[in-house]
């Protein structure tokens, strides 16, 4: 007998087949008939599929009567068309085998409604509610996606370090890895200062989680031309908003021989692979999603993938702002960075479709991105989108080595401890651009969940580090 | 004028295309008829594509003939069939604009041959050589056959968490992750033992990076049926080896509802899959291994694809070398941990073919391998193959909730540090098994390359953090 999955049982395609099926009652319904209805579920997809026990089972009444929600089975039996309209199969059971029981008493998850905040405490078994489970595969969908839309224009992909000795931009607050004793550091001789002696540290000197891997991944760009990462990343800043994680994974390709706009238009034929991806993979979940979170998420998406992006500087945007006549609580000018109140007018209102803003002021970008002609700006790109607000940051990057080592002394950065990076521009340099996309905030942005918490499976945040 | 990369160029159905191309000049050799022809490569394969550059084109005298190794270029010109036999096609060029230099005199990279300790000194333009690029491509082959094999069956990409305050099954020593000042952390009041006061730390407690993501895989599994993990994994013990790093990229998939069996033949297929999708898709790179590093390569990976695995209990293979009538440097007896030597002796002496050695003694193993009738043995294996001895671990969980109790105080476990992990067992719960895999062993393993700080982009091992 095959075994198959409740996602190909509930295809009417199964009909006729003897199959086994594996899972967890969801709910049971004991018929005046005699004889039960158990709603199966195994994880492969959002709804149940029905299974038929019948009184005459020979385990009927000292098991079947009692199975209950959580509990875990194995199912023989027949598929066959149902009669009802809401589903296309049911499976008559010939063989009901329980494997684990779930006490009703003590099991967290019974039919009730449960609220976000408490599932977040049981994190370890949330993926087993219809939500959670939802979030599993959009967020499988998406990681799929990302794979795949690279691969097929053949990036390679590449393995940035999480151990970093360098703090790449300065791109936020670092996380210290080290395996000294904390309570009892070795220290330098107090008559050379008494700190905490480096050398003896695994590394040999301090060392910190990675917060971008795009400077590493640019040497790999120089040398192989297209090529993504796609890993964890860290800030260590103390934000407890609906937007931040400690720990969250991010995609940042990097190409040789890309501008600017060889890079926009990337950027936005990767967000509507992974958009149209999603609604046509996860076409259940995303009713669901649609239904029960955010009633605007299919439509969002739908409307994305349809739009042009719009095209806009910085420039140009801030004077669009002040001539919008809008009473904003930022005040806007030239050289401002932008808040997400002015991000909503431009995209929402002025645009109402996605807007790459470019070319930002040189004060608001790192040292890494391209100085245009003007002195002024760079060849900074953030792309927009209606609710969340920026959802890719990216640029071309500064290939000229006179150039990058200018701009690093004007940030106070010393080129001699970026002299591989530096390296890219001394030897055989080109042109180079890319971004990174954070993958919780594209689930959260697909799914409508409210807060990022929800979106990876255990989250951590200040003061969370669980499981 | 369409850009296609050298990969394409180099194929005998681009000819008649005028193309652009962009890559880094390899060689450049100045013919006596009045040409040169340039040696030009982009990563997207091993070869190279010939241009043939003309003294008639205008920056002939001034550029061309002054290119050097590592100089960054365009090309634009037709493709041509070649009359060497060595290639298919070649570039008349028509444009050949210059992006960068690299001054002879400094650049590390010269025709002459590197040795792997020196090129790891320059990891950030090692990629640009052949075997380091040859290494990238195989790399992600690899990454790409592990994706699709595992979402062609329905498996769901799970990303576990990095930072964890659990030590898992205490696989290894760990790195710990603090933002504390560690010159002066925060400290409990003398009277309160004085000791570092984590309530302060970012996490509020203790926190470490992750020697592996199965338990949390677990209870995934538990919930979406069949998952996978793929992410960086972290031991910070002092191995200065071949085959130990302190970062390194791990695959773990985790399955309900299989059993010891179920998990042998998809590990084998696993393997099968990845050294197949390797041999095919990176053909040029294997045969440039096969040459030049290790002459067996191809032809270990094909007799593996064609082999069916051995499965040998631990109890038969400690019978087999008894009675081998070899001298083993470590004597051979029931319980103890088998050596490389044993290994080697069993796949390359007895069954010359991969073997699967399963049913270990409980004592040898973690507390989370389920425990056999026998009462002796779990339901553990590992995979051994030719040279590199185990490439795979993996087992069949205790699913039994009083089994797992009992296993974990033998082993000196406070089962209330793993509630949540025991709760799988209190609720639903289902036999089920995983695995774990090595990425850098596998592209070792695939590539032939001895050692393992050259499979990875920025190896970290103690005292090597940079980049």
């Amino acid at each position: 007998m095959e075994k198959i999955s409740v996602a190909e049982a509930r295809q009417a395609a199964a009909v006729g087949r003897e199959v086994r099926i594996q899972g967890w009652i969801r709910t049971r319904r004991d018929s005046k008939g005699g004889f039960s209805f158990l709603e199966l579920n195994d994880g492969s997809c959002q709804g149940n599929v029905q299974v038929i026990a019948d009184a005459t089972l020979p385990n009927y009444e000292e098991t079947i009567k009692h199975l209950g929600a959580g509990y875990s089975v194995t199912v023989e039996g027949l598929v066959k068309a149902s009669p009802a309209k809401e589903q296309a199969t049911e499976i008559a059971a010939t063989r009901v085998e329980l494997h684990g029981t779930a006490d009703p008493e003590t099991y967290p998850l019974q039919k009730k409604q449960h609220s976000f905040e408490f599932l977040r405490t049981i994190a370890h078994l949330r993926p087993r509610t219809n939500t959670f489970g939802a979030i599993a595969r959009v967020r499988n969908c998406v990681s799929r996606s990302i794979h795949n839309f690279f691969q097929e224009q053949g990036f390679l992909y590449v393995h940035t370090p999480i151990i970093t000795s360098s703090d790449c931009e300065g791109a936020g607050a670092m996380f210290r890895v080290s395996t000294l004793d904390p309570e009892k550091p070795p220290r330098l001789p107090a008559d050379q200062g008494g700190k905490i002696d480096y050398k003896q540290d695994f590394f040999e000197r301090p060392t910190y989680l990675t917060v971008s891997g795009q400077l590493q991944g640019e040497t790999a760009a120089c040398a192989l031309g297209k090529i993504y990462t796609f890993g964890p990343t860290f800030r260590a800043e103390n934000s407890n908003t609906t937007r931040h994680l400690a720990e969250f994974w991010m995609v940042e390709p990097e190409m040789a021989f890309f501008d600017l706009n060889d890079n926009m238009a990337l950027a936005e034929a990767f967000l509507k692979r992974i958009f149209s991806d999603v609604l046509k993979d996860c076409a259940e979940d995303m009713a669901f999603f649609n239904l029960r979170i955010d009633k605007t998420v299919i439509e969002t998406l739908q409307k994305i993938i349809a739009a042009d992006f719009v095209r806009c500087t910085y420039t140009e945007a801030v004077d669009i702002l002040l001539a919008s006549g809008k009473k904003f609580e930022f005040p806007v000018s030239w050289g401002c960075d932008l808040q997400a109140e002015h991000e909503r007018y431009l995209t929402e209102e002025k645009f109402n479709a996605p807007t790459i803003l470019y070319d930002y002021p040189r004060t608001l970008k790192p040292f890494y991105m391209r100085v245009n002609d003007d002195g002024r700006t760079v060849r900074a790109m953030d792309i927009l989108v209606p609710k969340v607000g920026e959802i890719i940051g990216g640029s071309q990057r500064e290939e000229r080595l006179d150039v990058l080592e200018q701009r690093m002394q004007e940030q106070g950065l010393d080129p001699a401890h970026y002299a591989w990076y530096v390296d890219l521009r001394r030897y055989g340099t080109v042109p180079h651009a890319g971004f990174g996309l954070g993958l919780e905030r594209v689930v959260q942005f697909v799914t409508g969940m409210t807060n990022i918490r929800d979106v990876i499976p255990f989250p951590r945040t200040p003061g969370n580090a669980e499981f």
